[in-house]
């Protein structure tokens, strides 16, 4: 049923290949003006969303992120602002060398061609992923959730008329809103139609579109994320960054899962993060762990609201994207590294240590996106990174790795300019 | 059945990823010393193939690309001279930014992980791949033609012993010697083990791992190229390149298989491309190219050795990789870059023009890895571009595109350096 669509798109995205920076601009300014002019209409559109959500008994927290409001709104349109003051990913001249023989090669980057992204209820992925899509010449099909279709065709019927108004394309832009999982199978098989599928959601959905798909794929967002604390570590720093990467936004991909000390250092170090974390985060121990803050907690007379829990193996591998944190005491830097490479999903990991030597070992040794050394790790992502929005977090190393911005949607071509050059 | 070699391929690229420049030179000149020593061995189990194959009826020209001889061996150990040459692709900072709050981010390139090379039975792609991958700080599983089998093991028992003696890694190269087609299934269903499969051969192969593969693959190779001669053509220049395209190597993927000529100059070019090579090109005509080639002919009594043939709507999609060249004649720019862009593989493409902006507009409407200006395509080529040996060449747009030298086999991590930076 997608199959016009993908044409329209393919064709679109020829003609937005060829358009200039200021043409793109342009027209994306104008989304902001008709997003603005709008506003009412999408508010509507999105309040008939959530009342239907809520109707069907969906969590708050998924009704959170479904949820438009005139300060949500004002951020997407800003969002567009920052992509727009971006430079243009299409057109630059990577390497250029001149062969024997006088020819004459240059490496260009240009659009990557039509983008197609699968993601849940959040409304602001619409806006942020089509207009990083348009900046960077792509055409995009947007195949949103079921629970958002409302708002994505108000949203997305904005941005086809800014597009229109400001001199644009509307056509490289589109919306899959049958509703029905069919589409996912036909965008999963549309091998030539489409140049690469970004799930962006919960694991399933993406091993799901990793499985199937026939068309290459940029596997997002799934964070089973480290922090280390090594002997030398500065531990009231220390305790801060592990507070920020749980408790900020623990639903978040980039927040920490498990906890790893030094023995060296735990009996000093867990204490203060069970007395930080008491009554918000549950703690699962390992033995270690657990005894030591057992034991800080007898000492202090009690920690009032501290849960803690037996971890188990299955602890070491799960994304909570929860108030729970896992612990577990490791006798050296190379049990914590292997431990990391072991169970993490190649996403953001730390270490917090004052030795030099650690640290360049952890940067080299941990196989990661991002690796960090004494700084939270909810860094990792492309507002933050300074990329303007982002089309999500690859986790995989082909094509693109960590957050993904204007880059991650260009690919490459060579421009050979000769007078005449045969090969011997 | 090949689970420990991916284990012992997965533990030996994480040693080799900490290698540095000196140390992985070190090993491939020691390699250089042991394949030279070992030049009567290698090419005694070559004539075992050798023999096999010609038992087997394997026709000459496959014969040829199997067959090793001193000079072959020689150009083989050469190649990693020039490998060895190379700059290390790993360890670059692409990019350096610092955020307003001190965070300081570096984009730096490390190793692809571990690559598994499908191939057919050309005993240099054997030592190439392997190079290449050492150099990139990447493991690499080999997987040749069981009619190379013996040149194979003789190569890359070679190849072990100099990795021993020169310091380096044996277990960064492993061959997948069964023989059995299993192999190939295994390598593709090889997830989290492999990082990417290049299949490097026929359109059968290539299909074939690219409709199964739950691992990413780099498709190479399929060459359905074009050159177009527009109105203001050199054409004594335009025939040289013509005959080179198609004549210096015709099983070549950057030979040329479809010859565009605009009206305006079909009657004075095509008799010329007639004349340079009849008796040794088929040419398969449309009805207008082949008007204007016989009436040429019939003016000067007769080309000696021509053939003409009608070309069918099948014929502007075929990879002939033989004497056969298709011509059409178009009526525009246009309606070339719309031939190519429907039946062309995204691999090299050339205009001949002295018209600025038709090369321009050829240059950024084709889609192609390498689009050329008054040149013959064969230079598309890792060697002639430059990057010492070739991995093979990309006909896709997603991670690497063109000739895939070292760059083609590293990836990006974020090195993030923080003193206690905690997100707002």
């Amino acid at each position: 049923m997608l199959d016009s669509l993908f044409a329209e798109l393919k064709k679109a995205q020829a003609a937005l290949a060829l358009a200039n920076r200021s043409q793109k601009d342009g027209a994306l300014r104008s989304v902001m003006k008709t997003l603005e002019a709008d506003r009412a209409a999408i508010l509507r559109a999105n309040a008939l969303d959530v009342e239907r959500a809520r109707a069907s008994g969906m969590k708050d927290a998924l009704i959170d992120r479904l949820l438009l409001n005139d300060k949500r709104i004002t951020e997407i349109i800003q969002g567009i602002d920052v992509v727009v003051r971006q430079d243009d990913p299409v057109g630059r001249v990577e390497a250029g060398w001149t062969l024997p023989n006088g020819l004459f090669i240059e490496r260009l980057t240009v659009p990557l061609g039509t983008v197609a992204i699968i993601y849940e209820s959040r409304p602001n992925v619409t806006v942020d992923a089509f207009c990083l899509a348009y900046k960077a010449g792509c055409s995009i099909l947007l195949r949103g959730s079921s629970a958002a279709l409302e708002s994505n065709r108000a949203l997305v019927a904005s941005i086809k008329r800014g597009l229109e108004s400001g001199g644009g394309i509307p056509e490289a832009v589109a919306l899959a809103d049958s509703g029905s999982r069919e589409d996912v199978d036909e965008i999963l098989s549309a091998r030539g139609k489409v140049d690469v599928v970004i799930p962006r959601g919960g694991r399933d959905l993406i091993r799901r579109v990793v499985d199937f798909a026939r068309v290459p794929v940029i596997e997002t967002g799934e964070g089973n994320c480290h922090i280390y604390a090594d002997p030398t570590a500065d531990l009231q720093r220390g305790v801060d960054i592990v507070e920020n990467a749980k408790v900020q936004k623990p639903g978040a991909c980039n927040a920490v899962e498990t906890l790893l000390v030094h023995a060296a250092v735990a009996d000093q170090f867990l204490p203060l993060v069970a007395d930080r974390l008491k009554g918000r985060v549950t703690l699962r121990c390992c033995p270690r762990s657990k005894a030591a803050i057992v034991a800080a907690s007898a000492a202090h007379g009690g920690y009032p609201g501290l849960v803690l829990q037996d971890a188990t193996e299955e602890d070491w591998a799960t994304e909570y994207l929860d108030y729970i944190l896992a612990i577990r005491v490791v006798d050296s830097n190379d049990e914590a590294i292997e431990h990391i490479n072991r169970y993490g999903t190649k996403h953001s990991e730390a270490i917090l240590t004052n030795d030099l030597s650690a640290s360049r070992e952890f940067e080299a040794r941990v196989d990661a996106s991002c690796v960090y050394t004494n700084a939270s790790i909810r860094f990792t992502d492309g507002a933050q990174f300074g990329f303007g929005a982002e089309l999500g977090i690859s986790t995989q190393k082909f094509h693109a790795r960590g957050p993904m911005g204007l880059q991650a949607l260009t690919t490459i071509k060579y421009r050979v300019s000769g007078s005449g050059q045969i090969r011997e």
